[in-house]
């Protein structure tokens, strides 16, 4: 057999690549659940019928059939397909299993997903994604439209302090404020308005102002006020004077332009810097109804948006109950698997051993397993050497793998830093690495 | 839309069992990092030539297509198909990516994999695995084989001590063994015999005579001999005297007697009480070269293997390289599932939080949120009430998701244990919750 290619749109890491990815997964994790996010996942496939009714995205989704499908399968009724996001199977899983939930219901979910996209630069056939909800059941209050893109900041500024990750700038509009500035200009159709604009970064200023007053008969005093208002973005809660000063008024806009300048003003206490206002900011999907996000890795924005999401009025309703939510979608391939490609992150070393306890002769193997047992038994990774080579090479194994330490002798022996060449005494059973050596570290190679 | 119903097959948990399941993958992990194996995920799909050419699970596999595939898609080559196991990818990984390892490789590999089995009780047509594997390039010493059944012998027994899981029994034996034995009986074709005895659980000691003397033609002495040798079983080094009586000799029943004695020494010295070597494990599976084991749940054996693995000479080969390799892989779902089913473990709450803040009114939203982030920052999750309602319904709220602790006022503060319904004063920044209530617990309840 030759070897085997990649495939395209597939991408798989290498060992180390998928330590860093798993320590971006611990931070994601970990901010989730201080927040009260309960992990859930759901199955891979759902029923062709729940996934083709956003329309849309149909012609991406991979259909799933038994090779030697039997009579009964079919007679089961619904084709399957691989799910394409988390929030299709999330509303399902909702559905499915309310009657053992509490709403409202947090809840965090780490998977693959699988679109069947033609590949290319930035789009993947199968990519992880890491989402947050909250969702109610009939209502939910405000607050929460604050509380996850806070949750969404912290997680990425603990992956810039923590990880040394780039930064980000996370991108924040409300629906409701568009909607109440297009109705306060007399528009009758907002959500086309909301449509055209959002192509603003596609097509630029001059063909959106074409398409409001040719395809939606806007005047162009009115496109050039929806032009305007996309035009603002601040840092600060200055940007609602702006869009005060276009003379527009009402009510959903005096909403819209308070829920936002409250999260603005939340976001720069808490995580400064990181979070703007930007009125351009519109996202297509028609389901969202108030706050919305996009978010870039500063000094990487053509790497495109890394995690977005916002308020939505129905996530699911089966005709008793609907469920309102917020969310937000990390798209963890999408961040990391370009800063591999370019060089940015690399792993400090390819497995997790902070020790490779040399091997005298197979004779005395198991007093090297024993030194092992000792380092484990305080949470120290090691490995023994496979083979009772020289030490010379017994070094190179280590330094190959980029393990800092080797282990010489007995539990009561010598350690080796092989990046210094310092060697001294230990003791198996109370030594410890420096704590930067114990784990895999990101490297920063650009 | 009315409530979408359960797909057989594809189990889903509910939040707090997935906190338990990965309470359980936490353990693995860290296991397994200990030993030093590095974290590899493989694409959930693989071209079908590769995967049908197992030939017997074939009929299992679920053909991958793109709902509307393209001309190019087909030229591409291939049909895709998603794993049904781990070690078909990962045999795949070794070769696509073997210029960026070393060898001896050890990794560790936690996915999904799916069947399109009938589906059964203990049968999943999605489920999760947990493999670990240590590869060499052409050669892989022996200590390997005892290495592999240790890390998992292991990993089980802090899943008992830790999480409080049943503690297993790992039954080992080794082809080397049984091909020796049989050899040295005069059998010509050892292949044969093992795959007849491997039937004995379910068909019986009688039967598989029948078929020995009748399919394969040994004689009665030869067969009675064959079941003579599968029904040795012993938690200490006895089992050589028992086959040594048996009266066979050559040099291939020595050396794997001589591995398995040792492997069920270090087992007894390291995790005692928990590995037999019982000559009646076969596993059906052709490449099994050397050891190999499979492990049941003390007092739960009805729920079949939740374990299993060996020694295999060849897990790839690319005309140029040959990539022997011991392995063992952990039945997650096949584990877990049936326990939640039977009520033998649940979670003792269904959310991350140790704390719900309580909110006085809605004006003073923004005092709980500090007690919170007082809280997270050190490490502890919580939550802030989701509505300024009475404080008795405030704790139900609590109650309900079975968050042990709720907090009152400031960050200089009062925090009751509903539990008790003790109340105390409290520092935010510096209190903190008895050690067994930070993290949601196992609860046994049979």
């Amino acid at each position: 057999m030759s070897r085997p290619t990649p495939m395209s749109g597939f991408p798989e890491l290498l060992p180390g690549q998928r330590m860093v990815e798993q320590q971006v997964l611990d931070v994601l994790r970990g901010t989730f659940q201080l927040h009260g996010y309960a992990p859930i996942e759901t199955r891979a496939v759902e029923p062709m019928s729940q996934l083709a009714r956003k329309g849309e995205i149909d012609k991406e989704i991979y259909v799933v059939r038994r090779l030697h499908a039997a009579e009964d399968d079919t007679a089961a009724g619904d084709e399957l397909g691989l799910h394409y996001d988390l929030t299709v199977p999330f509303a399902r899983y909702v559905q499915e299993h309310s009657g053992h939930l509490q709403f409202p219901f947090r809840r965090y979910q780490v998977q693959k997903v699988w679109r069947g996209e033609r590949p290319q630069e930035g789009r993947y056939r199968e990519f992880t994604q890491a989402d947050i909800d909250v969702v109610g059941a009939e209502v939910l209050a405000d607050h929460h439209d604050l509380e996850i893109p806070l949750v969404a900041l912290e997680a990425y500024e603990r992956l810039h302090t923590e990880l040394g990750l780039p930064p980000v700038r996370m991108r924040v509009n409300n629906r409701k404020l568009a909607e109440g500035f297009y109705r306060g200009l007399g528009v009758e159709e907002p959500g086309a308005v909301l449509q055209r604009v959002d192509k603003l970064d596609k097509i630029g200023p001059d063909k959106v102002r074409g398409l409001l007053t040719g395809e939606l008969g806007l005047t162009t005093a009115q496109a050039d006020a929806c032009l305007a208002l996309s035009q603002v973005s601040t840092a600060d809660a200055s940007f609602v004077e702006q869009v005060r000063a276009l003379g527009v008024a009402s009510e959903l806009l005096d909403e819209g332009l308070e829920l936002l300048a409250s999260l603005v003003a939340a976001a720069a206490e808490r995580v400064p810097g990181r979070l703007v206002a930007d009125l351009s900011i519109a996202r297509g999907l028609d389901y969202y109804t108030g706050t919305v996000y996009e978010t870039e890795l500063s000094g990487h924005e053509s790497m495109g948006s890394v995690g977005s999401g916002g308020r939505y009025d129905s996530l699911a309703s089966d005709g008793r109950t609907t469920y309102p939510g917020v969310g937000f979608s990390f798209g963890v391939t999408r961040l990391l698997v370009p800063l591999f490609g370019r060089g940015v992150i690399g792993a400090s070393r390819s497995v997790p051993s902070a020790v490779l306890v040399a091997v005298d002769a197979e004779e005395s193997r198991l007093r090297s397993e024993q030194v092992a047992r000792a380092l484990r038994a305080n949470g120290i990774p090691c490995e023994v050497a496979p083979k009772a080579d020289k030490f010379g090479k017994q070094i190179r194994y280590a330094d190959r793998r980029g393990i800092p330490f080797v282990w010489f002798g007995d539990v009561d022996g010598q350690v080796k830093d092989i990046r210094s060449g310092d060697q001294v005494p230990a003791e198996a059973t109370t030594w410890r690495p420096p704590a930067a050596d114990l784990r895999p570290g990101v490297v920063h190679q650009g």
